[in-house]
């Protein structure tokens, strides 16, 4: 059995800075109180899931701790999804109910306002000063080959794991602050809620990624971690090179996900003092598997790092083959139509679909993405996905995407399609729109007389970037 | 499972410094080439147990790391017991064999020197990557009410939560080191071999306490954490206020044990820069379970601080009461004559025999000490064990011990002997030299006519404290 985190947190560091958004700050024997007052109104029990559909905002970071407190399952739908996408992913999860901060959204079948709970009236419940590891605590949707959203669920052992297993790579100090500009709804985003409620450090959250807002908080604020996708780590040598000012010493650690980081970026943010530690992870592994630290980001350039404490990694082949994930951080499966699925082998062993090398002294090369997935600006993107909605389309008969390399945003997707005979290519966003969140929009569609296929009929999405 | 701890720590960081000691310094993987080499030489098979008397040294702790990658169980003897208290221990514990530096004590059955094995021929063995985290690692005599020292189990579930508890606390650095003064053959000095090993942090080991080699080591070779007992902290900051030096940034943590840090000596820490975390453990708790940081060591005088993350505290009555603790990292139990005993309650609490009280804040005071417990000098002193010895001498009908506050050594025993009808005290010197280690023997022995005894006949050892 592990604490109730919450309830122990506070037990330990009542008075500790906890949690801070728009310039207010709350102790954690203030978080406690309101997660609590939030957790009598929720009208969930335990064991049940609810949902949320928004950005980054204070009601979602207490809620969320209320829903803990609860011992209901959380399912974080990404705010971007259109109203197809989230009504798919709603009826497959159960949800008691989703909230949100939009109006708009809340005229939907079992979707409220954050307001219309805090407005009820509270009901005192029994909770429970331990929890077990094996108890889902999240659960987030993640695409894959099939092109439909699996809802993966992570455990209190998965996260706990995560957390240590960050915690003995990179160090941890009582007096430590998190700096969190990525989505709620991200496991990137998520899993430094759960670091805080175990190392006892506070988390300052923004709504969204802003250059001069960040810089400012690393200046003043004493912010020690941050955590970014490649893009924005871009943006912010730039713009801190632009009007730099002295590192403050406990700005330790600017971890960065979702592919490697260019030796640029790499040498710009050594020579600027921001310690980068890129790392490998992904829903399925509650974040990082792997991570490479900064003293060896030069050295191993293009390396994903070394599995951290508690994790394992193996290539499934001679030199190089599919990256094979094991430990306590790997899911112990998903929910509502995937629920038969197993994600792990018999030894316990997660197929990431990804292609790697471990090279001699145990860093890890990721070579190719899982499914040819495509990651735009820290959002996982899967072209089975947009493939599906393109043949939806009557003009269409077949297509095929793949992501095409792109300055700002790492990759955008791109969209080879086979008309069906005698018609002609038609103005798509309307149709796209209803179908598929603005992110996963192709950014060009060729139309092109046949798309490469194997003998078996199968699609080879490799050969179009060929085609790029 | 747990990662073979040892291979996964030089697969991490093979070229970090792992271990120093008398001015040399071995890197993870020349300990780990090294531990590998005398484990193929140990005569002994996975979960049989070896036995080790002697003080710390390099030999001793490149043994215990080669014991532990062969899943063999270390039996710690105290180097400062008696042939005839050995002997006892030796046998209770069912060791293939035993290893020391003495020549004098390998003549003993079953007792070698380390350098016989080093000199033995290499067998190759099967290592496994993961270890079961209910493997005993470790096992270390310790005495109670009975008087018979039991052999008490530390599996590797003990010893990882202790650790994760003791970084979540304190902080862990990778640049971490740590300085081990305590002898390895009691917890609070074996723990640091494995925080070391699952921190990644290098260890400093020194054979005994000399004030002048810890400030050395504390001004120039980059020491992180201390710990100590009372007794070693009074000399340490007597000397430091001789001859100051500026103290380290990188120097966070002075560990102190067994009994609360008189006020004198904190205010004496704090104007100079030692950072006191006191903390309250047992050999049946691996180490820590409560934890004072030095931020509310003035504020908090005389407490023992809060449970660590993974750890619980009770006390059985109404404000004061005995202390039961509850946590993975709590024994499963001991071995030997002792192995009927469940030392745990049906719901996993470890009555500790302590006395104490939580205050309203949830810090952990200790009021009395388990069976009249005397630490002494950093050694627990168990009064039963003496007295047993002090009757077993012709001229001596009853004895009764306590423990006598001591401005050098914490406290000492003191006897109380009730004699056989016309007998004299007699020189005790040899015959005790004989029985019990040189710490245990009482500082004084006073001739009674009677002892205080409740209407059972037991003795009321806390009147004897009266009686000083």
């Amino acid at each position: 059995m592990y604490p109730n985190l919450l309830q122990k947190r506070v037990a330990l560091t009542p008075n500790r800075a906890a949690f801070e958004m728009n310039g207010k700050t709350w102790t954690w024997s203030e978080v406690y109180g309101r997660a609590l007052t939030i957790a009598e109104k929720l009208p969930i029990k335990e064991g049940e899931r609810i949902g949320f559909w928004t950005k980054n905002s204070e009601s979602l970071y207490f809620f969320l701790l209320a829903a803990m407190l609860k011992e209901s399952e959380v399912v974080l739908f990404n705010d971007r999804l259109t109203e197809e996408e989230f009504l798919y992913q709603q009826q497959d999860a159960e949800v008691q109910l989703t909230l949100t901060e939009s109006s708009d959204r809340a005229r939907l079948d079992n979707v409220f306002l954050f307001r219309e709970v805090e407005e009820g009236i509270p009901n005192p419940f029994t909770m429970r000063p331990q929890w077990n590891p094996d108890r889902t605590i999240s659960i987030m949707y993640t695409s894959g080959t099939t092109g439909r959203p699996k809802g993966v669920r992570q455990t209190l052992e998965n996260h706990m794991s995560s957390a240590l297993g960050s915690a003995l790579s990179s160090g941890v100090l009582p007096e430590d602050k998190w700096l969190c500009v990525m989505p709620l709804y991200h496991i990137s985003g998520f899993s430094m809620i759960m670091r805080s409620l175990i190392y006892g450090s506070a988390l300052q959250l923004h709504t969204r990624f802003e250059v001069d807002a960040i810089l400012e908080a690393i200046e003043h604020d004493g912010i020690s971690h941050l955590s970014v996708v490649t893009t924005m780590l871009g943006q912010l040598l730039e713009q801190y090179e632009k009007q730099p000012f002295p590192i403050p010493s406990m700005f330790r650690t600017v971890l960065a996900g979702g592919g490697p980081v260019p030796a640029s970026y790499l040498k710009q943010a050594q020579s600027n003092g921001f310690p980068v530690v890129q790392t490998y992870g992904m829903t399925e592994t509650s974040s990082q598997t792997c991570t490479l630290l900064a003293e060896d980001a030069i050295r191993k350039l293009g390396s994903a790092g070394k599995p951290l404490f508690f994790a394992e990694v193996r290539i499934d082949g001679e030199e190089e083959g599919e990256v094979w994930v094991r430990g306590p951080h790997v899911t112990p499966g998903y929910i509502g139509a995937a629920a038969h699925i197993d994600p792990v082998t018999e030894d316990g062993w997660l197929k990431t679909g990804d292609i790697g090398r471990i090279d001699e002294e145990g860093y890890l090369y990721i070579l190719d993405r899982r499914s040819d997935l495509i990651v735009s600006g820290g959002e996982n993107i899967y072209p089975a996905e947009i493939e599906q909605v393109l043949v939806g389309h009557p003009n269409i008969q077949e297509a095929g995407v793949t992501g095409k390399p792109d300055e700002r945003w790492g990759q955008v997707p791109v969209a080879f399609v086979v008309l069906r005979p005698g018609e002609e290519l038609p103005e798509l966003d309307s149709y796209l729109g209803q179908h598929l969140a603005k992110y996963k929009h192709p950014k060009e569609i060729r139309v092109v007389e046949q798309l490469p296929r194997n003998a078996s009929n199968k699609l080879i999405r490799r050969e179009l970037k060929k085609w790029l």
